[in-house]
């Protein structure tokens, strides 16, 4: 490249970088959705091209919708197998729509949570959970830049990690490394999306590939504040912000509540751990216990977990992984905060506490407000698609979680639902993905002062 | 009587009264779970005598056990047919189970309301919910005079309405005066247990019997302070208290709610509302709506309703009636609360208002505290069930919420179920009875003053 060229692509990238920033700045609710509807349209149109499908024919508009929206909300439910309906430009789409999801969920977070930062006065804020510099901060494009740099490395290292055992899988070259990159990518954006038929299925007691998916799968969902946060302070446990303490113990904790629970629950199940040793079960377990945080993979299968699992499963999912990552759900820091403010009050403290930190008692509030409001739109979609497939409640329930926190695991009735439901799906991962995070945002930069207050009443709880 | 057999029994009234003033000054909340226990293991014993039983043999100690409960916790779930399975003394036993229940749970919701008061300092909290005058406050014994002579004036005056219905229905003047009284205890008391095997299936579109009876059940949720700080101030709105207007009118919505919803979906159903006409429907569709608040009467076949139906009663029966009232769940202070707290937030106000009265921010951590742990224990006795009995999680969720919630509806698999299952739903009852307010109780309680304070430091919450 000249370096006029150089200068040119530079300065392209300054312009858009000054239209990004000043949208953001204006309305960064509203840019998250619409960015979001724009980039699902593109990918869309992409999938319904003929090159896309292996039948040479055009996919129908439904199933390329919900694929694409599958793919950049980087929730991995998916309608048509993805190894065997998509060609290999097909599957590239669907890799470059999880990219690019993964990527906007990362920086739309980010720029929302440095917008409410701004509003509140509170540099400490994205400061404390990301340590990026106030210079750096103003400037969404360097944003962008660091997150795209950051999240590719581990990809790759995660595709670098994963070749071998492809290798070994007596797969050629080519093959090793195009699986390797999917599963990189798919596993670091917690797509979700495999690049075969079979998926890892049989692989439950396989390590060498469940480490680092999973490993991959757990380090995308703590969110890209956290990771920063990580990386710059790797040794130096009394840097870590509070938002990084909180996401990783908690996501631990479930993590182990998990594998745990389906250990119990699935020990015996034929269709799921019987058959397999006891440290194979175990590998399967944690493989199972990090995936509702949302990778959405799975090594056994999810249809044939009892419904004690799938309930299990239910709880975990809604909870999802951190903050601004790729994980979607209601998010480990609410239920963290939630559970900090019922100690609180069990003890009887006046304040909500955590590592030596207070936590400001609006956190609660906005805690609340993103727990109800999304456990009424599982509500409500799940009555949705009782009402439209007949099915039974478990399985309807577990496809709406799933779809609401993009974690992409199904007791396998996504491909045969009715088109009226497949809808449902799609605006279900819409909004779950850009939903809960938009909204915290919006109500945290809401603020009226108003002069009278009124005299205090006390109702009766509980 | 004489003079003097009248002033031993005040005498020996007031030495009763003082110890259970002192037991209730001491530990408010293990009287409550206490006296609960004690009273189930006595009617526990009177249900296993052989005249309690219609067969003349003693009844198995664990349906014994569960009927105990289930009057005692005011539920009306039953694993034996009360009508027909139970002697005229059995059912008798079974109402004065229901009655003592009913007494003791708003007796001692209101101990527990007292103790909070006079540890918060607080007169007002007691004063503005129930306008007992101070000085009567102080006694406990006063307050259950007041319970006792309130809530049976109530329960007459049902039975007086539903007399003259039950003569029509040709009965015996014996017979319609059991049903009126036995009717009028269970509405009030939220009990839901019926007299006879068809309980009120057929009376559909009967405005004769529902309405009193959905009247009574009304009433009941509303809770003792309520009902008191209402009858004092019958046209005086503006005296009402803020806990009255938020209990009435949350109340009501969710009335309104269930209503529209289950007349939506089940107005084709031929196992329900379908074959009625639509007045009928209406009728039915209210009576249905008012039922979950926790009355557990059902003038249609529950196991015949919709999927989409049995989770909107989900819903509703979790969230319950009013505090200190014989209805159970999470309280409808608890979600009107939550809800507050979240318009609170997407107005960014600084406080939370309802009324022209600001709620202090603290009652928001005792309500997430509740519905947490509430939900915690729903989710959990679920697994159980799912683990134990093989069932759908439908049924199930429903059967452990309507025990929880002490609401008393049922899909039909009560009487079917293995021993353990009902062991847990016996459990389920009583915790869900005694739980949700010794819970609030003792975390309102609770107040440990720290000198020192954290720093503050913000997570991201969604
Ligand atoms: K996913
Ligand atoms: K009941």
């Amino acid at each position: 490249m000249t370096s006029l060229a150089t200068s040119r692509v530079s300065s392209s990238f300054r312009t858009t970088r000054g239209v990004i920033d000043r949208v953001a700045r204006h309305s960064p609710a509203r840019l998250a959705v619409a960015s979001f509807a724009g980039v699902i349209v593109v990918f869309t149109i992409l999938l319904c091209t003929p090159w896309a499908a292996r039948s040479g024919r055009g996919a129908p508009f439904v199933d390329a919708l919900f694929t694409a929206t599958s793919a950049v909300c980087v929730t991995g439910l998916t309608v048509v197998d993805t190894g065997t309906y998509w060609s290999t430009a097909g599957q590239v789409v669907i890799l470059l729509g999880i990219k690019v999801g993964g990527l906007g969920v990362m920086t739309l977070a980010s720029i929302l949570g440095l917008a409410v930062s701004r509003r509140l006065g509170l540099t400490q804020r994205m400061l404390a959970a990301t340590e990026v510099k106030t210079s750096r901060l103003g400037e969404v494009g360097s944003l962008l830049r660091v997150v795209i740099v950051t999240s590719t490395a581990i990809e790759l290292l995660l595709a670098v990690w994963l070749f071998p055992r492809f290798l070994l899988l007596h797969q050629g070259v080519g093959s090793a490394a195009w699986h390797s990159v999917f599963y990189g990518v798919s596993a670091f954006n917690n797509a979700g999306f495999v690049p075969t038929a079979d998926g890892l299925a049989g692989h439950a007691g396989d390590w060498g590939l469940c480490l680092p998916i999973a490993f991959g799968v757990f380090v995308g969902s703590l969110g890209f504040p956290v990771i920063l946060n990580l990386m710059r302070n790797r040794r130096r446990v009394d840097r870590w912000s509070l938002h990084a303490k909180l996401t990783i113990t908690t996501g631990l904790a479930l993590v182990a509540a998990g594998a745990v629970l389906f250990l119990a629950f699935e020990w015996g199940n034929p269709g799921t751990f019987g058959p397999l040793g006891v440290g194979d079960k175990v590998i399967a377990a944690v493989f199972q216990g990090v995936m509702p945080r949302s990778g959405g993979f799975s090594t056994v299968d999810v249809g044939s977990m009892h419904e004690t699992s799938w309930l299990i499963g239910d709880a975990l999912m809604f909870v999802g992984g951190g903050s601004a990552s790729t994980a979607g759900g209601i998010k480990v820091t609410t239920l963290a905060v939630m559970l900090l403010a019922i100690r609180a009050e069990a003890r009887g403290d006046r304040d909500i506490e955590a590592f030596d930190r207070r936590i400001p008692p609006d956190t609660v509030r906005l805690a609340i407000a993103v727990t109800f409001i999304g456990a009424t739109i599982v509500l409500v979609s799940s009555l949705l698609l009782l009402e439209i497939t007949g099915l039974t409640l478990d399985r309807v329930l577990y496809e709406a979680i799933s779809a609401f926190a993009t974690v992409g695991l199904s007791t396998g009735i996504t491909p045969g639902l009715p088109e009226p439901a497949k809808y449902v799906l799609v605006a279900l991962m819409f909004v779950g993905r850009t939903g809960t995070m938009t909204l915290a945002a919006a109500l945290a930069l809401r603020s009226r002062r108003r002069v009278i207050r009124m005299p205090e009443e006390r109702p009766i709880i509980g």
